[in-house]
Protein backbone atom coordinates (compact mmCIF):
# COMPACT_ATOMS: atom_id res chain seq x y z
CA UNK A 1 0.00 0.00 0.00
CA UNK A 2 1.29 3.58 -0.58
CA UNK A 3 2.00 5.39 2.04
CA UNK A 4 1.05 9.04 2.90
CA UNK A 5 1.53 11.62 5.24
CA UNK A 6 -1.07 14.79 6.59
CA UNK A 7 -0.20 17.40 8.64
CA UNK A 8 -3.28 18.26 10.63
CA UNK A 9 -4.53 20.91 13.29
CA UNK A 10 -6.35 19.81 16.12
CA UNK A 11 -7.07 23.61 16.84
CA UNK A 12 -6.73 25.07 20.28
CA UNK A 13 -8.02 22.09 22.37
CA UNK A 14 -11.86 21.95 22.62
CA UNK A 15 -13.50 18.86 20.61
CA UNK A 16 -15.61 21.20 18.71
CA UNK A 17 -12.82 23.04 17.10
CA UNK A 18 -11.53 19.63 15.75
CA UNK A 19 -13.14 20.44 12.08
CA UNK A 20 -14.33 17.27 10.61
CA UNK A 21 -11.83 16.97 8.13
CA UNK A 22 -9.10 16.64 10.38
CA UNK A 23 -11.47 13.69 12.20
CA UNK A 24 -11.94 11.85 9.39
CA UNK A 25 -8.08 11.62 8.29
CA UNK A 26 -7.48 10.61 12.56
CA UNK A 27 -10.22 8.08 11.77
CA UNK A 28 -7.96 6.02 8.71
CA UNK A 29 -3.94 6.75 9.91
CA UNK A 30 -2.11 3.91 10.99
CA UNK A 31 0.48 6.52 12.50
CA UNK A 32 0.07 9.16 15.13
CA UNK A 33 3.27 11.50 15.53
CA UNK A 34 3.11 14.45 17.35
CA UNK A 35 4.47 16.37 20.44
CA UNK A 36 3.12 14.41 24.06
CA UNK A 37 0.13 16.70 24.78
CA UNK A 38 -1.11 17.12 21.11
CA UNK A 39 -0.94 13.27 20.88
CA UNK A 40 -3.19 12.77 23.89
CA UNK A 41 -5.78 14.58 22.60
CA UNK A 42 -6.19 12.04 19.84
CA UNK A 43 -8.70 8.43 21.11
CA UNK A 44 -6.65 5.39 20.83
CA UNK A 45 -8.27 2.82 18.88
CA UNK A 46 -6.61 -0.81 17.68
CA UNK A 47 -4.24 -0.51 14.68
CA UNK A 48 -3.47 3.04 15.54
CA UNK A 49 0.27 3.29 16.61
CA UNK A 50 1.02 6.26 18.76
CA UNK A 51 4.71 8.09 18.25
CA UNK A 52 5.10 10.94 21.12
CA UNK A 53 7.99 13.14 21.56
CA UNK A 54 9.39 15.80 24.14
CA UNK A 55 9.31 19.53 22.70
CA UNK A 56 11.94 20.93 20.40
CA UNK A 57 12.34 17.78 18.56
CA UNK A 58 10.20 19.07 16.03
CA UNK A 59 12.63 17.83 13.16
CA UNK A 60 12.96 14.51 14.32
CA UNK A 61 9.56 14.04 14.40
CA UNK A 62 9.18 15.23 11.16
CA UNK A 63 12.09 12.86 9.85
CA UNK A 64 10.48 10.05 11.80
CA UNK A 65 7.01 11.01 10.12
CA UNK A 66 8.30 10.90 6.70
CA UNK A 67 10.41 7.61 6.85
CA UNK A 68 7.12 6.15 8.01
CA UNK A 69 5.01 7.29 5.05
CA UNK A 70 7.76 5.97 2.97
CA UNK A 71 7.24 2.79 4.36
CA UNK A 72 3.59 2.71 3.51
CA UNK A 73 2.00 4.12 6.50
CA UNK A 74 -1.07 6.11 6.65
CA UNK A 75 0.71 8.95 8.98
CA UNK A 76 -0.93 11.47 10.78
CA UNK A 77 1.05 14.47 12.68
CA UNK A 78 -0.71 16.39 14.62
CA UNK A 79 -0.39 20.28 16.15
CA UNK A 80 -2.00 22.08 18.17
CA UNK A 81 -4.19 24.90 16.27
CA UNK A 82 -3.39 25.28 12.48
CA UNK A 83 -0.09 23.21 11.35
CA UNK A 84 0.90 25.82 9.23
CA UNK A 85 1.21 28.68 12.16
CA UNK A 86 4.20 28.31 13.87
CA UNK A 87 3.36 24.47 14.07
CA UNK A 88 5.05 21.31 12.35
CA UNK A 89 4.19 22.00 8.55
CA UNK A 90 6.91 23.72 7.83
CA UNK A 91 9.47 21.59 10.21
CA UNK A 92 8.02 18.45 7.51
CA UNK A 93 9.08 20.88 4.65
CA UNK A 94 12.39 21.41 5.99
CA UNK A 95 13.16 17.54 6.92
CA UNK A 96 11.56 16.92 3.15
CA UNK A 97 14.11 19.44 1.73
CA UNK A 98 16.92 17.26 3.60
CA UNK A 99 15.18 14.27 1.91
CA UNK A 100 15.14 14.16 -2.31
CA UNK A 101 14.37 10.71 -2.89
CA UNK A 102 11.05 11.61 -0.36
CA UNK A 103 9.76 14.54 -2.65
CA UNK A 104 7.34 12.36 -4.87
CA UNK A 105 5.65 11.69 -1.44
CA UNK A 106 1.88 12.25 -1.00
CA UNK A 107 1.85 15.17 1.47
CA UNK A 108 -1.26 16.92 2.90
CA UNK A 109 -1.69 19.74 5.17
CA UNK A 110 -4.93 20.46 6.92
CA UNK A 111 -6.29 23.50 8.47
CA UNK A 112 -7.23 24.30 11.97
CA UNK A 113 -8.18 26.66 14.23
CA UNK A 114 -5.17 28.74 15.44
CA UNK A 115 -4.78 30.05 18.82
CA UNK A 116 -4.94 33.94 18.27
CA UNK A 117 -8.53 32.71 15.98
CA UNK A 118 -10.09 31.36 19.24
CA UNK A 119 -8.62 33.78 21.69
CA UNK A 120 -10.11 36.64 19.28
CA UNK A 121 -13.23 35.36 19.52
CA UNK A 122 -13.35 34.43 22.86
CA UNK A 123 -13.41 38.35 23.32
CA UNK A 124 -14.98 39.73 20.18
CA UNK A 125 -13.26 40.98 17.05
CA UNK A 126 -9.50 42.20 18.11
CA UNK A 127 -7.86 41.06 15.18
CA UNK A 128 -10.91 42.83 12.96
CA UNK A 129 -8.92 44.89 10.93
CA UNK A 130 -4.86 44.80 9.20
CA UNK A 131 -3.06 42.16 11.66
CA UNK A 132 0.42 40.30 12.26
CA UNK A 133 1.08 37.22 13.65
CA UNK A 134 4.96 36.66 15.59
CA UNK A 135 6.52 34.56 17.35
CA UNK A 136 8.07 36.17 20.24
CA UNK A 137 10.58 32.82 20.90
CA UNK A 138 14.03 33.55 19.29
CA UNK A 139 15.34 29.82 19.43
CA UNK A 140 15.07 30.11 15.48
CA UNK A 141 15.86 33.63 15.04
CA UNK A 142 18.03 36.57 16.66
CA UNK A 143 16.22 38.70 19.08
CA UNK A 144 17.20 41.75 17.29
CA UNK A 145 15.05 40.45 14.56
CA UNK A 146 11.59 40.18 16.96
CA UNK A 147 12.34 43.60 18.35
CA UNK A 148 12.69 45.32 14.95
CA UNK A 149 9.37 43.31 13.67
CA UNK A 150 7.65 44.50 17.05
CA UNK A 151 8.57 48.06 15.99
CA UNK A 152 7.44 47.71 12.60
CA UNK A 153 4.28 46.29 13.19
CA UNK A 154 3.34 49.19 15.58
CA UNK A 155 4.76 52.02 12.77
CA UNK A 156 1.88 49.78 10.63
CA UNK A 157 -0.78 49.94 13.32
CA UNK A 158 -1.37 46.39 12.70
CA UNK A 159 -3.04 44.27 15.89
CA UNK A 160 -0.40 41.86 16.72
CA UNK A 161 -0.86 38.50 17.68
CA UNK A 162 2.31 36.87 19.47
CA UNK A 163 2.70 33.18 20.29
CA UNK A 164 5.32 31.71 22.79
CA UNK A 165 5.25 34.87 24.57
CA UNK A 166 7.36 33.45 27.53
CA UNK A 167 8.70 30.39 28.80
CA UNK A 168 11.16 28.96 31.76
CA UNK A 169 14.03 29.25 28.79
CA UNK A 170 13.21 32.48 27.80
CA UNK A 171 11.65 35.08 30.82
CA UNK A 172 13.39 38.30 29.93
CA UNK A 173 12.11 38.45 26.37
CA UNK A 174 8.48 39.41 26.90
CA UNK A 175 9.64 41.60 30.15
CA UNK A 176 11.36 43.69 27.21
CA UNK A 177 8.58 43.04 24.77
CA UNK A 178 6.02 44.93 26.80
CA UNK A 179 8.45 48.08 27.54
CA UNK A 180 8.78 48.18 23.26
CA UNK A 181 5.41 48.08 23.08
CA UNK A 182 4.53 50.79 25.91
CA UNK A 183 6.92 53.10 24.35
CA UNK A 184 5.76 52.64 20.97
CA UNK A 185 1.96 52.76 21.46
CA UNK A 186 1.51 54.45 24.97
CA UNK A 187 0.30 52.96 27.86
CA UNK A 188 -3.91 52.82 27.11
CA UNK A 189 -3.42 50.31 24.28
CA UNK A 190 -5.30 47.04 25.07
CA UNK A 191 -3.99 43.93 25.34
CA UNK A 192 -5.61 40.42 25.81
CA UNK A 193 -4.01 37.64 27.49
CA UNK A 194 -5.61 34.51 26.53
CA UNK A 195 -4.47 31.27 28.20
CA UNK A 196 -5.10 27.80 27.16
CA UNK A 197 -8.55 29.30 25.50
CA UNK A 198 -10.89 27.06 24.88
CA UNK A 199 -9.62 24.37 27.29
CA UNK A 200 -10.92 23.59 31.45
CA UNK A 201 -7.43 25.72 32.18
CA UNK A 202 -8.76 28.92 29.94
CA UNK A 203 -7.97 32.03 31.73
CA UNK A 204 -8.54 35.38 29.37
CA UNK A 205 -7.99 38.80 30.69
CA UNK A 206 -7.85 41.81 29.12
CA UNK A 207 -5.89 45.27 30.26
CA UNK A 208 -3.80 48.35 29.06
CA UNK A 209 -0.02 48.09 28.69
CA UNK A 210 0.21 50.49 31.85
CA UNK A 211 -1.22 47.39 33.51
CA UNK A 212 0.64 44.31 31.99
CA UNK A 213 3.17 42.31 33.80
CA UNK A 214 5.15 39.75 32.14
CA UNK A 215 3.84 37.24 34.14
CA UNK A 216 0.95 37.34 33.12
CA UNK A 217 1.80 35.23 29.93
CA UNK A 218 3.49 31.89 29.94
CA UNK A 219 3.88 29.16 26.89
CA UNK A 220 0.10 28.51 26.78
CA UNK A 221 -0.79 31.95 26.37
CA UNK A 222 -1.47 34.16 23.32
CA UNK A 223 -1.26 37.90 23.85
CA UNK A 224 -3.54 40.25 21.50
CA UNK A 225 -2.06 43.75 21.15
CA UNK A 226 -4.75 45.76 19.66
CA UNK A 227 -4.08 48.91 17.08
CA UNK A 228 -4.68 52.63 18.23
CA UNK A 229 -8.25 52.14 17.52
CA UNK A 230 -9.40 48.93 19.49
CA UNK A 231 -11.55 49.66 22.08
CA UNK A 232 -14.30 48.31 24.44
CA UNK A 233 -17.90 47.96 23.68
CA UNK A 234 -19.95 46.46 26.55
CA UNK A 235 -18.46 43.12 27.27
CA UNK A 236 -16.29 43.21 24.65
CA UNK A 237 -12.63 44.31 22.46
CA UNK A 238 -12.80 45.06 19.11
CA UNK A 239 -10.88 46.70 16.31
CA UNK A 240 -13.48 48.61 13.45
CA UNK A 241 -13.16 47.78 10.37
CA UNK A 242 -12.38 51.54 9.16
CA UNK A 243 -8.78 52.95 9.91
CA UNK A 244 -8.12 54.89 12.97
CA UNK B 1 -37.23 33.19 25.91
CA UNK B 2 -34.05 35.48 26.46
CA UNK B 3 -32.40 36.16 22.71
CA UNK B 4 -28.81 36.24 21.63
CA UNK B 5 -26.54 36.23 18.99
CA UNK B 6 -23.73 34.01 17.76
CA UNK B 7 -21.35 35.69 14.97
CA UNK B 8 -19.69 32.67 13.40
CA UNK B 9 -17.47 31.32 10.76
CA UNK B 10 -18.49 29.30 8.02
CA UNK B 11 -14.68 27.96 6.65
CA UNK B 12 -13.58 29.26 3.30
CA UNK B 13 -16.30 26.38 1.55
CA UNK B 14 -16.18 22.95 1.90
CA UNK B 15 -18.53 21.36 4.24
CA UNK B 16 -15.87 19.56 6.09
CA UNK B 17 -14.06 22.93 7.22
CA UNK B 18 -16.99 23.84 9.23
CA UNK B 19 -16.39 23.51 12.91
CA UNK B 20 -18.74 20.91 15.46
CA UNK B 21 -19.55 24.05 17.26
CA UNK B 22 -20.72 26.22 14.61
CA UNK B 23 -22.76 23.15 12.98
CA UNK B 24 -24.57 23.20 16.36
CA UNK B 25 -25.21 26.88 16.92
CA UNK B 26 -26.77 26.88 13.13
CA UNK B 27 -28.83 24.05 14.34
CA UNK B 28 -30.36 25.04 17.38
CA UNK B 29 -31.06 29.28 15.37
CA UNK B 30 -34.44 30.58 15.10
CA UNK B 31 -32.89 33.56 12.29
CA UNK B 32 -29.89 33.13 10.05
CA UNK B 33 -28.49 36.32 8.79
CA UNK B 34 -25.59 37.52 6.36
CA UNK B 35 -24.63 38.26 2.44
CA UNK B 36 -26.19 36.19 -0.03
CA UNK B 37 -24.33 33.51 -0.91
CA UNK B 38 -23.18 32.65 2.64
CA UNK B 39 -26.52 31.71 3.46
CA UNK B 40 -27.23 29.69 0.74
CA UNK B 41 -24.50 27.77 2.58
CA UNK B 42 -26.70 26.81 5.36
CA UNK B 43 -28.83 24.50 5.22
CA UNK B 44 -33.14 25.20 5.26
CA UNK B 45 -35.23 23.36 7.78
CA UNK B 46 -38.89 24.24 9.76
CA UNK B 47 -38.14 26.74 12.00
CA UNK B 48 -35.28 28.27 10.58
CA UNK B 49 -35.87 32.14 8.38
CA UNK B 50 -33.38 33.28 6.75
CA UNK B 51 -32.19 36.86 6.43
CA UNK B 52 -29.72 37.55 3.10
CA UNK B 53 -28.80 40.56 2.09
CA UNK B 54 -26.36 42.29 -0.58
CA UNK B 55 -22.36 42.96 -0.02
CA UNK B 56 -21.31 46.10 1.25
CA UNK B 57 -24.69 46.01 3.64
CA UNK B 58 -22.69 45.18 7.06
CA UNK B 59 -23.91 47.32 9.14
CA UNK B 60 -27.23 47.37 8.67
CA UNK B 61 -27.17 43.45 8.43
CA UNK B 62 -25.60 43.60 11.82
CA UNK B 63 -27.91 45.89 13.42
CA UNK B 64 -30.53 43.55 12.36
CA UNK B 65 -29.17 40.85 13.85
CA UNK B 66 -28.83 42.90 17.20
CA UNK B 67 -33.16 43.92 17.21
CA UNK B 68 -33.61 40.30 16.19
CA UNK B 69 -31.58 39.11 18.93
CA UNK B 70 -33.15 41.77 21.53
CA UNK B 71 -36.45 40.79 20.54
CA UNK B 72 -35.65 37.21 21.75
CA UNK B 73 -34.72 35.50 18.78
CA UNK B 74 -31.65 33.00 18.21
CA UNK B 75 -29.84 34.66 15.71
CA UNK B 76 -26.63 33.11 14.06
CA UNK B 77 -24.73 35.59 11.45
CA UNK B 78 -22.58 33.84 9.12
CA UNK B 79 -19.30 34.99 7.55
CA UNK B 80 -17.03 33.22 4.94
CA UNK B 81 -13.91 31.62 6.85
CA UNK B 82 -13.16 33.42 10.60
CA UNK B 83 -15.50 35.76 11.49
CA UNK B 84 -13.53 38.05 13.12
CA UNK B 85 -11.18 38.60 10.44
CA UNK B 86 -12.47 41.04 7.56
CA UNK B 87 -15.53 39.37 8.20
CA UNK B 88 -18.84 40.51 10.06
CA UNK B 89 -17.88 40.23 14.38
CA UNK B 90 -16.14 43.98 14.07
CA UNK B 91 -19.32 44.80 12.21
CA UNK B 92 -21.39 43.38 14.58
CA UNK B 93 -19.38 45.40 17.59
CA UNK B 94 -19.62 48.63 15.62
CA UNK B 95 -23.49 48.57 15.11
CA UNK B 96 -23.35 47.53 19.52
CA UNK B 97 -21.71 50.59 20.04
CA UNK B 98 -24.73 52.58 18.40
CA UNK B 99 -26.93 50.76 20.35
CA UNK B 100 -25.91 51.18 24.59
CA UNK B 101 -29.24 50.22 25.43
CA UNK B 102 -27.60 46.74 23.96
CA UNK B 103 -24.94 46.44 25.18
CA UNK B 104 -26.22 43.24 27.70
CA UNK B 105 -27.08 41.01 24.75
CA UNK B 106 -25.71 37.49 24.77
CA UNK B 107 -23.45 38.03 21.93
CA UNK B 108 -20.44 35.30 21.25
CA UNK B 109 -18.27 35.01 18.65
CA UNK B 110 -17.24 31.08 17.19
CA UNK B 111 -13.97 31.07 15.24
CA UNK B 112 -13.54 29.22 11.72
CA UNK B 113 -10.79 28.83 8.88
CA UNK B 114 -9.91 32.15 7.70
CA UNK B 115 -9.01 32.06 3.90
CA UNK B 116 -5.20 32.42 4.42
CA UNK B 117 -4.84 29.58 6.24
CA UNK B 118 -6.57 27.10 4.11
CA UNK B 119 -5.20 28.37 1.02
CA UNK B 120 -1.50 27.81 2.51
CA UNK B 121 -2.53 24.49 4.07
CA UNK B 122 -3.32 23.49 0.11
CA UNK B 123 0.12 24.60 -1.12
CA UNK B 124 2.41 23.47 1.79
CA UNK B 125 3.60 26.08 4.80
CA UNK B 126 3.78 29.80 3.06
CA UNK B 127 2.96 31.23 6.35
CA UNK B 128 5.66 29.28 8.58
CA UNK B 129 7.32 32.26 9.99
CA UNK B 130 6.03 35.57 11.49
CA UNK B 131 3.75 36.97 8.80
CA UNK B 132 0.42 39.91 8.29
CA UNK B 133 -2.44 40.01 6.49
CA UNK B 134 -3.54 43.29 4.89
CA UNK B 135 -7.50 43.89 3.53
CA UNK B 136 -6.35 45.24 0.44
CA UNK B 137 -9.85 47.33 -0.06
CA UNK B 138 -9.93 50.77 0.53
CA UNK B 139 -13.61 50.93 1.17
CA UNK B 140 -12.87 51.78 4.73
CA UNK B 141 -9.66 53.19 4.51
CA UNK B 142 -7.07 55.38 2.61
CA UNK B 143 -4.98 54.14 -0.36
CA UNK B 144 -1.68 55.66 1.12
CA UNK B 145 -2.14 53.55 4.44
CA UNK B 146 -2.52 50.18 2.77
CA UNK B 147 0.15 50.69 0.52
CA UNK B 148 2.17 52.15 3.48
CA UNK B 149 1.58 48.66 5.79
CA UNK B 150 2.38 46.80 2.59
CA UNK B 151 6.00 48.61 2.73
CA UNK B 152 6.59 47.84 6.46
CA UNK B 153 5.33 44.13 6.38
CA UNK B 154 8.15 43.78 3.38
CA UNK B 155 10.92 45.88 5.55
CA UNK B 156 9.83 43.17 8.45
CA UNK B 157 10.00 40.48 5.91
CA UNK B 158 6.58 39.26 6.70
CA UNK B 159 5.16 36.70 4.62
CA UNK B 160 2.02 38.62 4.05
CA UNK B 161 -1.55 37.46 2.82
CA UNK B 162 -3.86 39.84 1.28
CA UNK B 163 -7.20 40.14 1.15
CA UNK B 164 -9.88 40.69 -1.24
CA UNK B 165 -7.31 41.88 -3.64
CA UNK B 166 -9.39 43.01 -6.58
CA UNK B 167 -12.68 43.76 -7.58
CA UNK B 168 -14.97 45.65 -10.87
CA UNK B 169 -14.93 48.50 -8.17
CA UNK B 170 -11.60 48.75 -7.64
CA UNK B 171 -9.00 47.48 -10.87
CA UNK B 172 -6.00 49.41 -10.10
CA UNK B 173 -5.52 48.94 -6.84
CA UNK B 174 -3.91 45.27 -7.25
CA UNK B 175 -1.71 46.33 -10.54
CA UNK B 176 -0.35 48.89 -7.79
CA UNK B 177 0.20 46.37 -5.01
CA UNK B 178 2.04 44.03 -7.99
CA UNK B 179 4.23 47.30 -8.59
CA UNK B 180 5.51 47.86 -4.74
CA UNK B 181 5.66 44.32 -4.02
CA UNK B 182 8.11 44.05 -7.07
CA UNK B 183 10.32 46.88 -6.18
CA UNK B 184 10.44 45.82 -2.59
CA UNK B 185 11.15 42.14 -3.05
CA UNK B 186 12.67 41.56 -6.30
CA UNK B 187 11.15 39.84 -9.27
CA UNK B 188 12.10 35.80 -7.39
CA UNK B 189 9.88 36.38 -4.61
CA UNK B 190 6.68 33.61 -4.69
CA UNK B 191 3.44 34.66 -4.74
CA UNK B 192 0.00 32.54 -4.40
CA UNK B 193 -3.15 33.24 -6.25
CA UNK B 194 -5.65 30.97 -4.07
CA UNK B 195 -9.11 31.74 -6.00
CA UNK B 196 -12.40 30.02 -4.27
CA UNK B 197 -10.08 27.36 -1.97
CA UNK B 198 -12.06 24.20 -0.87
CA UNK B 199 -14.79 24.74 -3.41
CA UNK B 200 -15.57 22.92 -7.21
CA UNK B 201 -14.20 26.35 -8.79
CA UNK B 202 -11.07 26.48 -6.50
CA UNK B 203 -7.92 27.07 -8.63
CA UNK B 204 -4.18 28.00 -7.04
CA UNK B 205 -0.70 29.32 -8.51
CA UNK B 206 2.31 29.78 -7.73
CA UNK B 207 4.09 31.94 -9.80
CA UNK B 208 7.34 34.72 -9.19
CA UNK B 209 6.37 38.21 -8.94
CA UNK B 210 8.03 38.95 -12.28
CA UNK B 211 5.46 36.26 -13.25
CA UNK B 212 2.39 38.02 -11.67
CA UNK B 213 -0.46 39.69 -13.51
CA UNK B 214 -3.39 42.00 -11.39
CA UNK B 215 -5.71 39.74 -13.40
CA UNK B 216 -4.80 36.35 -11.37
CA UNK B 217 -6.76 37.32 -8.84
CA UNK B 218 -10.43 38.54 -8.05
CA UNK B 219 -12.77 38.70 -4.84
CA UNK B 220 -12.58 35.29 -4.41
CA UNK B 221 -9.33 35.05 -4.26
CA UNK B 222 -6.68 35.01 -1.31
CA UNK B 223 -3.08 36.11 -2.20
CA UNK B 224 0.37 35.00 0.17
CA UNK B 225 3.22 36.76 -0.78
CA UNK B 226 6.24 34.84 0.68
CA UNK B 227 9.18 36.34 3.19
CA UNK B 228 12.66 36.34 1.21
CA UNK B 229 12.96 32.77 2.57
CA UNK B 230 10.05 31.17 0.56
CA UNK B 231 10.90 28.72 -1.58
CA UNK B 232 9.87 25.40 -3.14
CA UNK B 233 10.23 21.64 -1.81
CA UNK B 234 9.17 19.21 -4.31
CA UNK B 235 5.38 20.34 -5.68
CA UNK B 236 5.41 22.17 -2.07
CA UNK B 237 5.62 25.78 -1.04
CA UNK B 238 7.19 26.28 2.23
CA UNK B 239 8.38 29.27 4.52
CA UNK B 240 11.02 27.83 7.18
CA UNK B 241 10.47 27.91 10.90
CA UNK B 242 14.47 29.95 10.96
CA UNK B 243 15.26 33.50 10.12
CA UNK B 244 16.45 33.79 6.91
Amino acid sequence: MTGSLVVVGLGPGDLSLVTPEVSAALSVATDVVGYIPYVARVARREGLTVHASDNRAELARASLALDLAAAGRQVVVVSSGDPGVFAMASAVFEALENAPDLHALDIRVLPGITAMLAAAARVGAPLGHDFCAINLSDNLKPWALVERRLRLAVDADFAIALYNPRSLRRPFQFARTLEILREACGPERLITFARAVTTPEEYIDTVTLAEARPEMADMRTVVLVGNSATRRVGRHIYTPRHAA
